[in-house]
């Protein structure tokens, strides 16, 4: 069992009545605020101008960076990281789902940084500082509120890659379920996926376990399991929106991995997905998901697929193990792309075989992928084509 | 469901071989520390040598208070307050259980207080500021290290009473459960008694549940019932002792609660038990915790015992609710007074009923314990005699 340090100072506002606070804690940081965030969305949905009303209360000079997309890229952080430095930013307030959130973060992050924010992705440069970072979380989903990590996306250069450092976690984050009930059933499922898949990426390593945190990542998956069908059907569901949106930064908060090494195994996959077809990241973890579980399942590793099935699928802990290990791939299958509606193929969303061979080797990076069940090149290549 | 908000800064360092980033951890907060402890336990095994080790090597200067008691008083807190005016201490580091945790927390508010440390208990005078507290855990149970409360005894006035402010909470713990391998088998039985009383008192409320949250709880209740018998039995096994460490921080502080009102029930029971009679904590709420529970069910509440059995205790949830919750509750006095040892009466640890009718209008200050279910002077009374 491995040594770990937890320290995750992030302030959450949890519910639906807190927006009223966030006119002081901006305040803390400095008078001239960056709203960054998507599309139009927030502004169908009133909270653009719920927002708006808050920081013109609080009589704050906002700047705005809108039309970050989803897998965001580069283009835009160096967009942000401008205005900060042109308009000396004291502060960042990201409204939208994981995507705005860490595009605002690297955004941060270069406006300390002199050059292309891609160095910092790269680690070419080191990040030094950011600028302080809230949040006001749309989609539950990537975690990105309560973490000190991001993706961002280089189209050029066909590469989506994750990086981290503390000084990257949002201070402040206000969670309110009631912001997810526009979320569509695509993007609710899409969410979802995203969740589990980061719990699993740590539930199913060869590492050793803190037993008291598997029950936790359980009770994670069983909640996942149990809401997103009935946010689906019932958008407007507070219960339902509330318990994945907690749920969701639970999942990569750091709480669940104590102390694991960071050997994750769907993602570096789904990344090189989305980075080659932009797709939408939760859409390719499921895809990818049971194929990945069917190619690590073996002697070896049956135990702990027992203990998921047992545990989340409650199995019947009598059948023997490699029973329930199957059954709980299926049971997986059956609700990703029966339950909550999600397609089950790669050629369903139009991808074929054509990159999977330098997909895969830039997913392994021409080596091998640490994880449950280490993963080459080849390895890789199959699971694609058990995708097809 | 009710609005919280969530924020826990606590760095904490967990493990066994993080001892070396205590100098360096301290220093940021200045140069004069006031080192706080209890007995001897942690000179005998070896901890204090070690810890003063790492402080002469950062070069701080060290201050002492020895001698903070179980149900620690507020004379020890006035002592240590006096040590830090007059020695103008920077940070306090705390080495111990919760009752050291506790004492520490009192002594650096009433630093900022001219007056009896007792007025910030009894919220007379309230509190305004805390100087830096560091702690060393040695015991799993009260969870201080990571939460912003304490409890303070008063041998004159027969008081025990909590107090909380977000100023108390430590600022970086460390959490080695090699400290916790000599801690005897009865504390370590009622320390265990102790974590799941905090989570009993979350769990079996009547405000909606976030249904994430329980199945943590739950996670954190088998993980206890699973660890403490493995513990007791073999003192130095890391696993077991790991988590319980770990979820004892996690039982109390405050992730669980999720916005739920905190009305307690078996703790202000207790608090008048130990303030009476000076017994461990931990004993106290493990005879209190299957009478409360047994007088607590009915047909209102049934249905979270029904899902406790099920959840915790792997009963079968085809059986009667009514059947499961009453086994449960059985099953819960089998595990603290057959498999972990515990006495299971007051009777056995030579307390009568003497006080009975003084100790209830205290656990509810004359008027309605509010809780799962409302306790009145003579209803708490009931429970104590149910103990006999």
């Amino acid at each position: 069992m491995n040594d770990f340090v937890y320290h995750i100072p992030t302030k959450v506002y949890f519910g639906k009545d807190q927006l009223g606070n966030l006119g002081e804690e901006l305040k803390q940081f400095g008078q001239r605020v960056l709203l960054v965030y998507g599309g139009g969305s927030i502004k169908r949905n009133g909270l653009y101008d719920r927002v708006m009303a808050e920081l013109k209360q609080a009589g704050l000079d906002v700047f705005e960076l809108s039309g970050v997309d989803p897998n965001p890229r580069v283009a835009s952080v160096n967009k942000g990281a401008e205005i900060c430095k042109r308009e000396k930013i004291d502060v960042l307030l990201a409204v939208g789902g994981g995507s705005t959130i860490d595009a605002t973060k690297f955004i941060g992050a270069a406006a300390y940084y002199d050059g292309d924010a891609w160095d910092l992705v790269i680690r070419k440069a080191p990040i030094t500082n950011c600028l302080p970072i809230v949040t006001i979380l749309t989609l539950a989903a990537t975690g990105s509120e309560m973490d000190a990590g991001g993706v961002i996306s280089n189209p050029e250069t066909r590469e989506k890659l994750v990086c981290g450092h503390p000084a990257l976690l949002p201070r402040v984050s206000f969670l309110d379920p009631t912001n997810t009930y526009s979320v569509s059933a695509f993007q609710t499922a899409c969410g979802s996926a995203d969740i589990m898949s980061h719990i699993f990426e740590v539930y199913f390593t060869m590492d050793e376990d803190l037993y008291m945190l598997d029950c936790v990542m359980e009770g994670l998956l069983k909640t996942v399991i149990k809401y997103t069908p009935i946010a689906i059907k019932e958008p407007a569901n507070y219960e339902a929106r509330a318990n994945l949106m907690w749920a969701s930064s639970w999942a990569i908060n750091g709480f669940v991995n104590g102390g694991k090494q960071k050997a994750w195994s769907c993602h570096p996959l789904e990344h090189e997905l989305s980075a080659f077809y932009d797709i939408t990241h939760g859409l390719g973890l499921a895809i990818l998901t049971p194929r990945w579980m069917e190619y690590a399942l073996n002697e070896t590793t049956v135990s702990k697929f027992y203990q998921f099935g047992c545990n989340v699928f409650d199995m019947d802990k009598n059948m023997e193990p490699m029973l329930v290990a199957k059954k709980s791939i299926e049971l997986l299958s059956e609700f990703f792309f029966k339950t909550i509606g999600l397609q089950s193929t790669l050629s369903e969303i139009g991808i074929d075989d054509t990159h999977f061979s330098e997909m895969a080797r830039k997913a392994c990076k021409g080596d091998v992928l640490a994880g449950f069940k280490p993963l080459k090149q080849q390895d890789i290549e199959k699971i694609y084509r058990m995708c097809l």
